[in-house]
């Protein structure tokens, strides 16, 4: 059997840099300890920072006194107001990534762009970056989604910092017909995308490929829908235990991935598993 | 026989103010009449021209003394300043689209972005909105062109005002992976996108697609090119004279339309041609 595990597989600098600053937390705050909504997209890391004294709330409301950690994907206006009113001590430990993608949001919201976020409109990052904006504000996962938009004087346009950037690519395309000026950030992390060009290569060669992750990560579902295109035998797990020994039966080749917010010590346990039932067919 | 002549053939706004402040200046200025490079594309709106008394100079040095119509497609800077200095009687004929094609790119410039024209680098438009940009500047056709380009921080981007929408929107596709910041202003003329639309239509539904307009008119070159992707017997002409009875042998639906330079008796006789012929056949 030959395992191909990708090299960008897992943490990325922003969800590291959270996992870091709430452990620190944990050691310079220990009382009173919360996050806003998960920290990162991952169940088993959330539950970790649980056993460390970490409490997960998702309305500010909710957060009586002590220390918030705002989490990667960032906050809206409203809590970030709400969280200073109740004086709480606050750690904002979204991605720097995601807050410049904040920033150009307002900046072209504040020079007259209509602005386009290309995202899911129900992700934490999305909601906050539409926060500062009071309107003109439009989110579209897909082509089908702007074809109904429009048309605009000026528009402009960034993306979730986890999007792909194929459909990014399209929509900017079909504004073109929509818009006398479009102006666009491409906010899409760059660790993303190498993350996604490195799947499609591993799916290419493999006969089985597992992307691990957070089911509800929207950057690994992304990440599995990239493999799936490409290798069928394409398969989501959270963690080791979801693996099925029936998915290596006359496969030799097996690609491994993982999303941003999977930790490396699941990305290692499904290693172990899939070397370790290998081992026993043989 | 059908004939099917396209609504949007023949001179567009641009053209049509030039040619009608040309022939108000032979009315105005008689002597001393010139104008830089060809009024328009079009070799016999010109030819027109001279027997009312209109030079055509090419180079600005040529012109001694008199009044000087700069052409629809635009002036250099250098051009202007040398006809200032040489204190010629100036009549800006250059079309009010390309006027804005040249503010954008000058607008781009100043506010550091490398500027890419989309268009011919020797058609004489993109010449003269190159000319008042000093450096970062670049011009493409196609995608090929592009890619081997950037990468670049700002980019901005506009087009030559005759250019075809769809490599217009892949290259801005390509140059979305090349740059952190693309602003696009869509400068391609309306009338343009209106005639190859409808050119398109027509070429659907006929036997033959006759594209009349000067052969050295970028614009007719590009719609003859568009319909010949639909009906392989398009044949591009500029006069009635090189109509050849075969191309109706056997056909019974002709489509016809005709560059934005190209004078409506030019379109009227190649009508009459054609029906000429078709009623002989019969």
């Amino acid at each position: 059997m030959k395992l191909f595990l990708a090299k960008s597989a897992g943490f990325c600098f922003g969800v590291k840099r959270a996992m870091d600053m709430a452990l620190e937390a944990t050691k310079k705050y220990p009382k009173d300890l919360y996050t806003l909504g998960p920290l990162i997209h991952n169940p088993q890391a959330v539950k970790f920072l649980e056993q460390l004294g970490i409490k997960v709330k998702n309305r500010i409301e909710n957060i009586p006194k002590g220390t918030v950690i705002f989490r990667s994907h960032g906050v809206s206006l409203r809590d970030l107001k709400k969280a200073k009113e109740k004086r709480l001590h606050i750690i904002d430990a979204t991605c720097p990534i995601v807050k410049k993608a904040q920033f150009f949001a307002k900046f072209l919201y504040r020079h007259g762009y209509t602005v386009l976020i290309v995202g899911d409109p129900h992700h934490p990052e999305v909601e906050a970056i539409q926060s500062d904006i009071k309107d003109g504000v439009e989110v579209v996962e897909d082509v089908e989604g702007v074809q109904r938009l429009g048309p605009w004087e000026k528009l402009g346009i960034i993306a979730q910092t986890t999007q792909s950037f194929n459909p990014f690519k399209e929509i900017v395309t079909i504004s073109l017909e929509k818009a006398k000026e479009v102006r666009v950030f491409n906010t899409i992390c760059h660790a993303t995308t190498i993350r996604q060009k490195e799947a499609v290569e591993i799916a290419k060669k493999v006969e089985c490929m597992i992307v691990i992750g957070g089911y509800n990560s929207g950057n690994t579902q992304r990440l599995a829908a990239i493999c799936r295109e490409i290798q069928p035998y394409t398969y989501h797990i959270e963690t080791a235990k979801e693996f099925s020994p029936k998915w290596l039966t006359r496969r030799e080749k097996i690609g491994l991935t993982a999303g941003a917010s999977t930790p490396l010590w699941i990305i290692k346990e499904v290693e172990e598993r899939i070397k370790t039932l290998k081992s026993r067919n043989n």
